[in-house]
């Protein structure tokens, strides 16, 4: 048998956005309905390095589709001064789970943002208005990019204002969207106004102050304890969704506030899956601002590793190695 | 920069065995002195495949090198009748310490045997008579393969005395070792009675009722709760060491009677990380039957796959990829 390995040009080649966004969105049901295995995240840390190493091992069943997988992602912030490297680089092992075997291993490096962009788009499907054609981004790099690719799938975003202190990104951006949506360049209110939001910056205190009245925010930034992106009184008087109770309070955009008494349990909504699930309310007429805690989940590497690999099959994507010996 | 595919035929061919042993040994001692960093496994269970996944991560620093890496292995025992795949296959993430970056890719099922091997190596180096020349082999399986070629580097091994029922399997031992060592076939307590014995079968009662005066016995084959080859009372009698406490305590060949209180810390000797680093005495004139109880060790894929990336590389095996992308 063989094993088909995907690199990073690989990995987006064949790959259906929407697809993914399906695919996560079954996870986080599956995951509402206790149909999915993720033990906790283990870290090696490097502080020798100022890095560190993350496993992210996990299996989903959903009606349709079960796949199971393991990611190794690390982080090293000093990579893009010192070494020309990007500062997260992922790999993943995709295995069947009937018989184990190492059906592909795929870069995880884009895969990550995309499954991330797909959460987003996950959330905006239930939580945003329906009506919604603006997107306001606060930070405009790469992850920006996947907010944009993936929540346009689900809302037929016409305009998006992009808010980034840096000249460069801003171009780049342009250039990229320019042709395709009305990109427009403004401050961080103006930006947080439009229907949908998503914020990606790495600040540790808050940037958001305000937002429109029906706006649906996914924070998507806040990813280690003390990072923080939306003031807390936007928090307090929105509807909260978050992806893991475990992982939000401890890391994820409300754990400056949580652990400061400023927000408890009675200002969560409830987690995705829930919503996703139908054991909780979406968005409904007399919702104002809601929220998304996005802090990142193995079931969702799994879920978009799972169509990475059907579309790379189907669209014949990839190398392919008897990597475990089997017909020698 | 470009990420390394090693396939299972890349790992082998230009991988110094003697190195193998070196860096395992490099690995135990680095453990002792809290020089790795070695989280608990996780374990994806599905019953419904009756098999699991295991995520092995780990990081080791040594006086010369240090590595870091992700096994993730399967254990799915129906898979030979069922999907003539192999019970166990893995793959590994050779990652830099430094930067994170992912060096290689590789098939762990044949390193997983090599560092088992080497551990053995190990082992017999610090607790066989130095003029051993004698090796029997309890079961006669692939296992079997990498005890010989390992303890081979260690010891000036003429005569190996084989016992299994299977006549296929000894068959094929002779066919691939007879020409290279007296091998003999034999019943189990004439395999006992070797200088060197390594037993690699899956039983529940102990099989291994006597063994020689001074024999050293790499009990290899308990890898789970139940599973028993020795008899207790040579184990109570023996210098035993063992390779990590919790691990053998739960799964490795001592488990049965030390959940029975036949065995409890003061027979063991220690940890064989200890023996390594010379904080406790390897084998002294005064010893007769010494014990190795191995279960396995994620340092022990990291130094493995250590020695199979740099000799890869000097030997320009394997096939490169762009995997993230780093040069689009």
């Amino acid at each position: 048998m063989q094993t088909v390995i995907l690199d990073a040009e690989d990995v987006t080649e064949s790959t259906q956005i929407a697809e993914v966004i399906d695919a996560v969105e079954g996870a986080f049901g599956a995951y509402a309905r206790g149909d999915v295995q993720m033990p906790a995240k283990s870290y090696v840390d490097l502080p020798q390095y100022d890095g560190d190493f993350r496993s992210m091992p996990a299996y989903i069943e959903t009606d349709d589709w079960d796949a199971s997988a393991v990611k190794w992602v690390n982080v090293h912030p000093n990579n893009p001064d010192e070494e020309g490297l990007p500062t997260v680089m992922g790999t993943l092992i995709y295995s069947d789970p009937d018989t184990g075997f190492p059906l592909a291993v795929m870069d995880a490096t884009d895969l990550t943002r995309l499954r991330t962009g797909a959460a987003a788009a996950v959330a905006t499907r239930h939580l945003a208005r329906e009506d919604a054609t603006s997107l306001g981004l606060v930070g405009a790099g790469v992850q920006s990019h996947s907010q944009l690719d993936a929540i346009s799938q689900v809302r037929d975003i016409e305009t998006v204002v992009i808010s980034d202190l840096d000249d460069d990104i801003r171009a780049a951006f342009i250039d990229k969207y320019g042709d395709d949506f009305d990109v427009q360049e403004g401050s961080i209110a103006e930006a947080a106004a439009c229907d949908v939001v998503s914020t990606t910056t790495p600040v540790r205190d808050p940037i958001v102050e305000e937002a429109g009245d029906e706006t649906h925010i996914n924070a998507m930034g806040a990813d280690a304890e003390g990072k923080h992106e939306i003031a807390d009184e936007i928090l307090q008087e929105a509807k909260l969704v978050i992806d893991d109770h475990e992982q939000c309070t401890h890391s994820g955009e409300i754990n400056v506030p949580w652990h400061d008494g400023v927000l408890d349990d009675d200002d969560i909504h409830g987690e995705i899956g829930d919503v996703v699930a139908g054991k909780i309310d979406a968005r409904t007429p007399e919702d104002g601002v809601t929220i998304f805690d996005s802090t990142g989940l193995a079931i969702q590497d799994v879920a978009a590793a799972h169509v990475v690999y059907e579309d790379a099959v189907d669209g014949g994507v990839g190398s392919e190695f008897d990597m475990i010996g089997s017909e020698s």
